[in-house]
């Protein structure tokens, strides 16, 4: 039987949760089991500490279908700092069943440097994720009964912006209409179902930091407009203590463990191109008040959740990365160069060398906030001495620190070089500053990020997108940060520009203000909320044991 | 403060998970704790036995907005039970968050008769009913791709009958058009969303004995027709291991513990009215392989729960009822004898005389299954000497064993006559009998149910409901029990028909067979399987502390 992460992962020798909340530092009191290998976190009960963890941030070169390992580096990281003597704890985010019942590929890493229990993290965990589209659609129903039973606070029903959610790719419900079959089936109206991990409610559950704060944040949310163009929230309905009670144990932090032992918090999922895609606020500030040295990942590459862990989520958090970590991939680099998937197994080290470019862009990103990055270059079978020494050249000749990584197959024994130079730097420290304030004009922090984070040349906006930063302006709510939406595939919003294009122009066609979150979605090209399944969805090859074991999850 | 379930419930002194397990035979090994008070049992790590504990079902009057407290009643019977000596446990249905958020009241009993937690019951609970709503609309949305990815089965869009479900009172998502936006957003097609609970993998799950039965129901689904008017299984589509794999834990029945420590099986959660109304079999057969008695419930009155417990849910796990209970009240028949719910504060021995006929009918219903029932009068505050008299001596005059219920005020205290009385029954036993065979004709099969159940005249089908039957038998598809969807409120179809009608014709607008589940829904009057939520949502008045406790959940 060929090994693959579910492999490894049932037969790896797996320890009991509170063997494992003990070694963290939280008492058994502070716990909440779900079943044998998860708990969630009751962080009320946890001492009182001053401690202030270091936090390493691993992001990564633009992502391709080749596959970089980004979770798996950050998983093999801790460990690798684990066994170098750290106090260490790892942040994740929790996957979203989308793209487990789409594509191959979770959210937990891979190989021996995996968090476990992978079959269980990957299908519902402990419902945090579902218990936001309870929330966010008893929010949508709450709207919908409201235009029903009479409408008293003149709700226009063209102007609702609330949309509902499932945890799916589902094309078919991204645009539909509602309330049809007559009076007694509600309003009609067009409505569409976004993936849960973009509803503004899993961005408010990752940056509240309290249940007050969370609450608040709910009440704070815009739902739509009256019809004399009147901003319509949470408060204005009632809605925010029923949703708050919904997310009642979904806003407690996750305690799992690696392959290895090293206790991990994964907690809070929005993707990286269409939300802000970084794990919860709670998790990150639980592992810093646990130890001193907390290892965590924003999603796809450094233009999309670096960026926002940087503008959105430290910011809130008022903290900021002290080290930086950038994976890297021959494959991936090959493909920047302009090689097609299929042709990734030849040896092409001049490929190597023009995709490099896309690395030295996210390596240029990382300097300008003030942290010097150090690159794991992430070592698969079939990359070429040649071609791997291009990479490791490159680094010298550029001063930037870079260790090659094995951790897939050797867990945190093969990442034991990146965790000495990620120490180096968290020793050396970082001079760190955001690109842009707050309160700059939307236009002037629009063309920030795309000058200096996605080194385009400028920004336009649709006239619809126009239209709605006057209106932004008009509320008084353009002094938030940015959240872009944009493909990960390219620097660009074009999916299709690899490597590290220039001169291009990035165009915003929608402005989404969301209040509870505290940013401004900006949509460019043609990224979507609602992803759709493939051709051969990996569902179709999932299964369960009458003993109940998961099988073909991955 | 006032006393309410929820404060008597927190004040409760509710005791470890394991303990109660170990009370009840279970292993710890068996146990997967869902935090301290919850647990989900491996039935696999159950000792082996032949025990086969008797079942007390617990079913009512015909219920009406006064409340019968039937699952009070269930309740409080199990720890009378304890009390007097027996061996016992309760199986109750998990309760659905559509009626949590939208009227005050749960699933979970009252007063000093509760299942605990009931705030965690309540609210996502160990997460099955989500588990369900995924694997529904995984389902909905690998059907959706199948369309947009070519159509290989040729399955005809105007013709999908599987529908997407959200577990919710969302009454605008009754019918919906979705796939719109052009050629990448899927193809056009006329949709609806149910309950979760009126799902058929709720059925299913409710229905299988193992997780080899589970997949063989789940790859039976029909989930609509070719252009050739073929059916489409859910085995044409090769999903029936994702959607397995989906329900891996969900399969497991979860423990819990009554108020006063006696142990519990919430699991599975079908409505009555537009599903088959009862707990799990998984529920039922390891309550019975571990206690002497178990007191489970079934929904609504015994025209819809019970009549689908004994031709249902009984009849695919090969036994029966040894005893059965029908709850009333005296505000209930108040209201069948024509009193308007806010004029029940004042006497009224007359109306209880009127209403009385209900509960006679249900009576007779119950002894047509050779079962002879015991009635518990369940006292309210405000029920006067001489309206309780009334019903206790038409008992009398009747033959009927009944006993007065005092079991959210004293717990299990409140109902020891009752649990004499039901003791008694046990030991007489039963000459259960079913009322139609399944290999009858439908036609049949309908009008012994609404002439020996319901006490109606005849039924009639809809031109519409005629061309699906005729359907239903070219398939084979007829020799399948029957699974009425109709209003809980009246003997008959409509609504406002209280008390015992007769001479009514019940019309079925629909019949859809339900081959995973095993039974054809029948649909009646306007019964709706998508609820919708009323003027002012119970939602509007929750809320949660700042520790994390709910508030205003009941």
């Amino acid at each position: 039987m060929a090994m693959t992460d579910l492999t490894i992962a049932k037969e790896a020798a797996i320890r009991p949760i509170q063997e494992i909340a003990q070694q963290a530092g939280i008492a058994e009191d502070a716990l909440e089991l779900y079943g044998k290998h998860k708990a969630k976190i009751d962080v009320n009960k946890l001492p009182n500490t001053t401690k202030d963890g270091k936090v390493v941030l691993v992001t990564a070169i633009s992502p391709t279908p080749a596959g970089e390992g980004k979770s798996t580096v950050t998983v093999g990281l801790a460990d690798a700092l684990r066994r170098s003597g750290e106090s260490v704890m790892v942040a994740l985010r929790e996957p979203s069943l989308g793209p487990v019942m789409g594509i191959k590929g979770g959210a937990t890493g891979g190989g021996f440097a995996q968090v476990l229990p992978m079959e269980d993290i990957n299908l519902h965990f402990t419902g945090d994720i579902h218990a936001i589209t309870s929330a966010n659609n008893a929010l949508a129903a709450l709207i919908d009964n409201h235009l029903h039973q009479g409408n008293a606070l003149r709700i226009d029903p063209r102007r609702i912006t609330w949309k509902r959610a499932l945890d799916m790719n589902d094309r078919a419900l991204r645009h539909v209409t509602i309330g049809l079959g007559g009076p007694a089936q509600g309003v009609p109206r067009e409505d569409g179902f976004d993936i849960t991990v973009a509803s503004e409610i899993m961005a408010v559950l990752c940056l509240a930091t309290s249940r007050e704060d969370l609450k608040e944040r709910l009440a704070r949310m815009v739902i739509g407009y009256t019809y004399d163009r009147e901003p319509v929230t949470v408060r204005d309905l009632e809605a925010q203590g029923a949703l708050a009670l919904l997310l009642k144990e979904a806003f407690k932090p996750n305690l799992v463990q690696t392959i290895e032992g090293t206790p991990a918090i994964v907690h809070g999922g929005p993707f990286a191109n269409i939300a802000h895609g970084c794990n919860s606020l709670m998790a990150t500030n639980t592992a810093r008040s646990l130890a001193d040295v907390v290892v965590t990942e924003a999603g796809f590459g450094a233009d999309l959740g670096a960026e926002k862990f940087m503008h959105i989520k430290s910011r809130k958090g008022g903290f900021h990365p002290d080290a930086v970590v950038i994976v890297a991939t021959v494959r991936a680099l090959k493909m920047h160069g302009g090689v097609d998937k299929k042709e990734l197994g030849a040896e092409d080290a001049d490929a190597v060398r023009r995709g490099i470019v896309n690395l030295a862009k996210h390596v240029e990103t990382i300097r300008q906030f003030g942290i010097e990055p150090v690159v794991a270059l992430n070592r698969f079978m079939g990359d070429s001495a040649a071609e791997l020494a291009h990479v490791m050249d490159w680094a010298e000749a550029e001063g930037v620190a870079i260790a090659l990584t094995e951790v897939w197959g050797k867990g945190g024994a093969g990442g034991l070089e990146l965790a000495e130079l990620v120490k180096r730097q968290l020793d050396k420290g970082a001079d760190f500053g955001y690109l842009y304030a707050e309160e700059d004009a939307v236009e002037e922090k629009l063309r920030t990020i795309v000058q200096k984070v996605y080194g385009g040349a400028d920004v336009q906006l649709t006239d619809k997108a126009k239209k709605q930063l006057a209106e932004l302006k008009k509320y008084g709510w353009d002094a938030l940060p940015i959240c872009m939406a944009k493909t990960q595939y390219s620097l660009s919003d074009q999916p299709k520009l690899l490597g590290r294009p220039e001169g291009f122009t990035v165009t915003i066609r929608e402005l989404i203000p969301k209040l509870g979150a505290g940013f401004i979605v900006c949509l460019t090209g043609d990224i979507m909320t609602m992803p759709g399944l493939p051709k051969s969805p990996a569902a179709l090859n999932m299964d369960v044991a009458e003993d109940g074991q998961a099988l073909g999850l991955f």
